[in-house]
């Protein structure tokens, strides 16, 4: 286990960036949108960017290290303010520290139930787009679908609209048109969702991203999940709601992991 | 160095809470107020709260280590939700981690310029009431305020009220009444914060706990920040606003300064 000391501003306050990348046979999938979307963290938290080789190079070493280069894994890229400074304010030379770690992937899993929880997302902190280490509402978030019987949960903002799941964006179909809420509704700028975005433009399938409140998706038609480990994650119910397969989801599915295997 | 693993949940995801105690010739300064302080924290988060007594040996411990017993000095106590899990689910079988680390105390400082930032403070999360390790919003707005050229920032919630600073709880006087936000104004229930109510109602001042825009900083007759490490803190300076020493101030200052070299 990488060692990491205490006085690291990750640890201490959350300062700093994450990536999950999937890797497949070694591979690690749109690592150039993960270290782009990393590089564009950084100039929000005004932190240097890492070096793209460097962080390529410990993509390659922690998948050997946990002997995963021929498996399903989960590469975390975790990238600090490093240590230093006092209090919240930081040092005036920033050392930042990259730590990259794999593990074995779950397979893509089963329809998803959600359930709508009470901790809200902040459209008013830059963070709420970013995948920054002060992840804690969603863990929180995650706790509370969890304890209603859920494996994932819906976060609200805090103008009561739709924004995501607690690792995952949102994806509803409503008459026909694929609904995503927009970013500025504190949401991640999700690779996963980006590319479905693509997926559909390229499928001749309408969509959009929009401000809407949580009946839109007790209406909608179907309902999905996307990230970059689990691809398009259909949504069997969210609270009394239930939703059988639909063909969009399941040919959106079977794109994203056509794209994915031939990355 | 204290090291810790890399996957910390409290490093991954900030899934923890701190404490930053003072202490003054090897006693820490309310530390049974930050001890249950960070036991409601748990309850908040779901994590079971630390031996208290270990607590303590590690207070000492860490005052020891760093060779700060006979000083002033800051103690970082932090409470993580240990190593495990995947993702954002917690392992079945929680392990938390406590680090306690010592620093040399700065003194405390003269008055304060503050600015209004952009960051601003989630309501909608019950971490906006808490010291946890998803502290990023906190540094973002610290950084915009020294980069508007002042010491602190003024942080709003996504309702536009005044909620706190970056790391330190707010104070004003109104027609000789002292006001601070209240604590669901997305606020944390500051140590010194409630030390400072208190001493106000022995001192007969009126003071209250309310909802207020920022248009109540600029019609107040003084400012003032608080935290366990500065005690309190006068500000000077508030964007265009200009406050000089006011008495009542002074005389909080006093009393906590007396309240903590009798602890």
């Amino acid at each position: 286990m990488t060692a990491i000391p205490s006085d690291d501003r990750g640890f201490l306050l959350g300062d700093g960036l994450f990536e999950t990348v999937l890797a497949a046979r070694g591979r690690p999938l749109f690592l150039d949108e993960h270290l782009a979307r990393l590089a564009r963290g950084c100039v929000v938290l005004g932190l240097p960017a890492p070096d793209n080789d460097a962080v390529r190079r410990a993509v390659d070493q922690a998948l050997a290290r946990a002997g995963l280069v021929d498996a399903r894994a989960a590469v975390r890229l975790t990238w600090t303010a490093g240590s230093g400074g006092r209090g919240l304010d930081r040092p005036a030379t920033l050392q930042p520290r990259l730590v990259a770690t794999a593990a074995a992937a779950p397979a893509p899993p089963g329809p998803a139930s959600l359930a709508i929880v009470s901790v809200r997302r902040n459209q008013a902190s830059p963070a709420s787009r970013l995948k920054t280490l002060a992840y804690l509402d969603n863990v929180l978030a995650r706790r509370e679908a969890r304890g209603l019987g859920a494996d994932e949960a819906v976060m609200l903002n805090t103008a009561g609209e739709v924004a995501s799941a607690a690792a995952a964006n949102l994806f509803w179909l409503s008459n026909g048109r694929l609904c995503t809420p927009a970013l500025d509704c504190g949401v991640l700028d999700g690779i996963a969702r980006a590319q479905v975005l693509a997926l559909a433009a390229r499928m001749g399938i309408e969509a959009g991203e929009l401000r809407a409140g949580p009946e839109a998706l007790a209406q909608a038609e179907a309902l999905f999940l996307t990230n970059s480990l689990i691809g398009v994650r259909a949504v069997s119910r969210l609270g009394d709601r239930e939703w059988s397969a639909h063909p969009l989801t399941s040919a959106l599915a079977a794109a994203w992991a056509t794209l994915a295997a031939s990355v």
